[in-house]
C-alpha cells in the first residue's frame, strides 16, 4: 500500500479529495453533475474531505491543464467520464501522459469484451478494443453493467481514480472499489443518520430542534428540504475505534422525542424501502387503483425486490369506463361527484381490494395538471382512498407545483398512509 | 458599454464563460449543481462557450484561489451562491478584494429589503444589511423572489456575475439580467438539434457517422450515449442574420440516411413524448399489461399530459393469478412455459387489447433482478408483447444491469415498438 499525502488535524488522518468529471455534455447542460453529488456523499461518509468539483469539456489541453491543477491541489482525484471507445473520450490517455506512462493491453478486459458483445449478438466494433488499454502500472477496475472498464493509479503520493461516466455504471464501481480504498487509508469515519420526517413543513421541523442544533458540535445536525421530506443529516466524525452510536443515539432520541411519527426513517433510505420493509414483515398484503398518478405509486413500491410477495396488482385507470369495470365503481358516483372525489376514491379503493383479495387496497385520484382543473376542482387537488376489511377512509390533499410534484408528492402520501397502517397492526 | 476582451474566429465573436459554484452543501452532496446545467444551456444559445464548471466551498482561501483561477482563464465568470446575510456568504467580498474595490452600500436596496421585512412581519435581523452591500462600480440586480440582490461588475477586461444560489432566485434573475447581456454583445447564437438513436450501440452509430463527423466544422456533431439511447448533437454556429436550418438541415439528412428509422427524434425531447405526439395525432388507443416494470411504463406514458385521450388503462399483474383473473391468460400457458416466456406475453398482449378496447395491447413480463434468475432465465430475460387485431409478436431482450436499468430499458423497447407501429400506420 502506497502512503499517499495526508493532511493531519491532531490525530485524525484524512485526504481531500477533488472530483473531476469530463463531459461537454455537461458543459452544454444536456445532463446534470449528479455523480459529483453522489461521489460527494459517499466520500464524505469515509472521513475524505471533497474540497473541488471540476467539470472539463473533451478538449485534450484543457482536459490536461485541469487535471494538472487537480493533482496540485488535492490528496485524491476522482475523475468520471471519457472512458469510452470514441476518439473524444481521453481521460486514460490524459492521465498517462500527465504521469509519463504508456498505455498497455489488458488481456483479461480483452476476453470479457469480446464475450459481451457475442453473448449481447452486436457487432463488435474495432474501437471498442480502445476500452482494454490502460495506464502501464494501474489498477483495472470491471464494469458488470456496460462495456468500459475503469482504473485507478497510484503516482507521485496522489490517487488518481478513472470512473466511467453513466451514473449506472459509476455507482456499483464506484462501491466496489473506490469506498473499500478510502476506508481503508482513513483512522477516522463519518457516521451519519438521516432523520426524514414527512408532512412537517422545513421551518416547524427546524424550529422543533433548533436548541439541539445550537448546542451540538459533533455530531453536527444540518436540515435540507427536499420534495415533502424534510432531512435532518445527524454527522458524528470518530476515530476508527469510538463507537459513533455513542455520539448519535442521544441526539436522534431527543429529535424523535419532538418530531414523533412523522420521522419514517433515521436511515438514508426513500419511503418505498420503509414501507416494503414494514409490509414484508407483518405480510399485509395490498392492491392499488391508480388515477391521477398514473402508474407512479405502483413503479415506486415495485423498485423493492421481492415485494412480489404482498404487492398483488395494480390497475392504472385513467378511464372513467375502466373505473366502473375493473374497480366496480358506481356510474352514478361519478355521475353526480366525478371521478376527482372522495366518493370515487373511496369506491376505488374498496373495489381494488376486494377483487385483489388483500388487507388494504389504496386509491389516487386527482388533478395533476398543468390543464384539466376548474374553480371547484383545481389543479393539485387529489383524493387518496384506503380500505380495509374494518374500515375505508379518504384524505384530500391540495397540492402545488408542476404535474409530476403533484403525483409524487401523491404518491408519498399514499405510501405514508400505509405505513401509518402497518405501524398500528 | 465595456468592451470585454473576445475570442475572434474569423469574423463570429464570442466569449468564454465559466460557472462557479460556491457552497459547502454541493460538496457535502446534499444537492446536485441544477444551477450549472441550467446556466450552460441557456448560455450555449447565446453563443457564449462554457468551458468550465466549478464548486468550490464556503472557505476564504480557496474560494479566492478558484475566483483568480477562473478570471484567468476565462472572460465571464458566473457565480452563483454566497450572497447571502451568514458569515459563511463571502462572493462579493472576494470579488472586491480580487478587483481592489470596496463595498458600497446601495440605497435602493437598503430600501427594498427593509420594506420586505416590514411587509412579511418579520423582525429586521442585522446581518440582513450585509446583502445591501457591493463591489463599488458594480451594476445591482433585483431579486423579485428572495431577500439577496445580485449584481455584476466589469473590470480588467472581465465580467463577473453574482447570483444567488437557490434556482428560484437565481434563474428569474438570470433571465432578466445576464442573458440579455450575451445576446447584446454576441453577434453570434448556437442552435442545436439532437439525433437520438435508440436500439444501436455508440460505436456502431459513431461508426456509421464518422466521415461526417470528420468533415464537419460547423455545424458540429459530438455523440453522447445514454441509457440505451445514444445522442448526436448538431450545434451550428451561425450569426445573428443567418438562417441555423442552412447548417443544420443537410446534415441531419446525411445522419437519418444512415441511421434510418433507428432515430426517434432530432429535437431535445424525450422517447415518451415522441411516442405521446405520434399516437395522439394518429388517435391510436392503448393499453398496457406490466410485469416486471410494475407500473413504470404506465408512468413514463402518463407523464405527458393529455395522453389520457387515448391511453385507455394499464394493469401491474404481478401475481399469477392476476395474469388469469385479469388479463385472461390461460392457467397451462403459465404451467407449461412460466410467467416469463413468449407465450405469457403475447397472451397478456391480447388480453389487455381485448378487456380495454383498444387499438394496441402491449406487455412486458421478465426478470428484473437482481434475485430470481434461472441458468435458462436470467435476470434481464424481458419479453414484450405486442398485440394488434391483425397480428400478436413478442420482442426477446436480454438486458444487463441493476432492477431499475432493466426495467428502465425495457419501457423504452415497448415505447419503441409502439413509436414503429405509428409510424408505420
Amino acid at each position: 500500500m502506497i502512503i499517499l499525502q495526508k493532511l493531519r488535524i491532531g490525530d485524525v488522518i484524512y485526504m481531500n479529495a477533488e472530483i473531476l468529471a469530463v463531459g461537454t455534455e455537461l458543459l452544454m447542460g444536456q445532463i446534470a453533475n449528479t455523480n459529483a453529488q453522489y461521489i460527494s456523499k459517499r466520500l464524505n461518509d469515509t472521513g475524505t474531505n471533497v474540497y473541488y468539483h471540476s467539470v472539463v469539456g473533451d478538449n485534450p489541453q484543457r482536459l490536461k491543464d485541469v487535471m494538472t491543477l487537480a493533482l496540485g491541489r488535492s490528496d485524491a482525484v476522482i475523475i468520471t467520464g471519457g472512458l469510452g471507445p470514441t476518439r473524444d473520450d481521453l481521460t486514460k490517455e490524459t492521465v498517462s501522459e500527465i504521469f509519463g506512462k504508456k498505455l498497455v493491453e489488458h488481456e483479461q478486459s480483452v476476453n470479457k469484451i469480446n464475450a459481451f458483445f457475442k453473448n449481447m449478438n452486436r457487432p463488435m466494433v474495432n474501437s471498442n478494443y480502445k476500452q482494454t488499454f490502460f495506464p502501464e502500472g494501474c489498477t483495472v477496475m470491471e464494469n458488470n453493467v456496460g462495456t468500459a472498464p475503469g482504473c485507478y493509479i497510484e503516482a507521485d503520493g496522489k490517487v488518481v481514480f478513472m470512473l466511467p461516466g453513466p451514473p449506472s455504471e459509476m455507482k456499483p464501481m464506484f462501491e466496489q472499489y473506490v469506498i473499500p480504498y478510502f476506508y481503508q487509508r482513513s483512522n477516522c469515519k463519518i457516521v451519519s443518520k438521516y432523520v426524514q420526517v414527512f408532512g412537517v413543513g422545513e421551518s416547524s421541523v427546524e424550529t422543533a430542534v433548533i436548541d439541539l442544533i445550537d448546542k451540538q458540535s459533533n455530531p453536527t445536525i444540518a436540515p435540507y428540504a427536499g420534495v415533502d421530506v424534510v432531512t435532518l443529516r445527524v454527522s458524528a466524525r470518530c476515530e476508527n475505534e469510538e463507537s459513533p452510536e455513542d455520539f448519535l443515539n442521544p441526539v436522534i432520541e431527543g429529535i424523535m422525542e419532538r418530531l414523533g411519527d412523522a420521522v419514517f426513517t433515521v436511515e438514508d433510505e426513500t419511503m418505498e424501502e420503509v414501507v416494503a420493509k414494514l409490509v414484508l414483515e407483518k405480510n399485509i398484503t395490498f392492491a392499488f387503483a391508480e388515477s391521477c398518478t398514473g402508474g407512479n405509486l405502483s413503479a415506486l413500491i415495485t423498485s423493492i425486490p421481492g415485494i412480489s410477495q404482498v404487492f398483488n396488482r395494480a390497475i392504472v385507470c385513467y378511464s372513467n369506463e375502466s373505473k366502473i369495470d375493473e374497480l366496480g365503481v358506481n356510474p352514478k358516483t361519478l355521475k353526480n361527484f366525478g371521478a376527482v372525489s372522495e366518493e370515487t376514491a373511496i369506491e376505488m379503493a374498496d373495489g381494488i381490494r376486494k377483487k385483489a383479495g388483500t388487507d388494504v387496497g389504496i386509491s389516487i385520484t386527482g388533478i395533476a395538471g398543468p390543464e384539466g382543473g376548474s374553480k371547484n376542482k383545481p389543479v393539485g387537488l387529489v383524493y387518496i382512498g384506503f380500505a380495509t376489511p374494518d374500515k375505508m377512509e379518504c384524505k384530500a390533499l391540495k397540492l402545488r407545483g408542476s404535474r409530476s410534484r403533484i403525483q409524487n408528492v401523491a404518491c408519498l402520501h399514499a405510501l405514508d398512509m400505509l405505513r401509518r397502517y402497518a405501524i398500528g397492526r
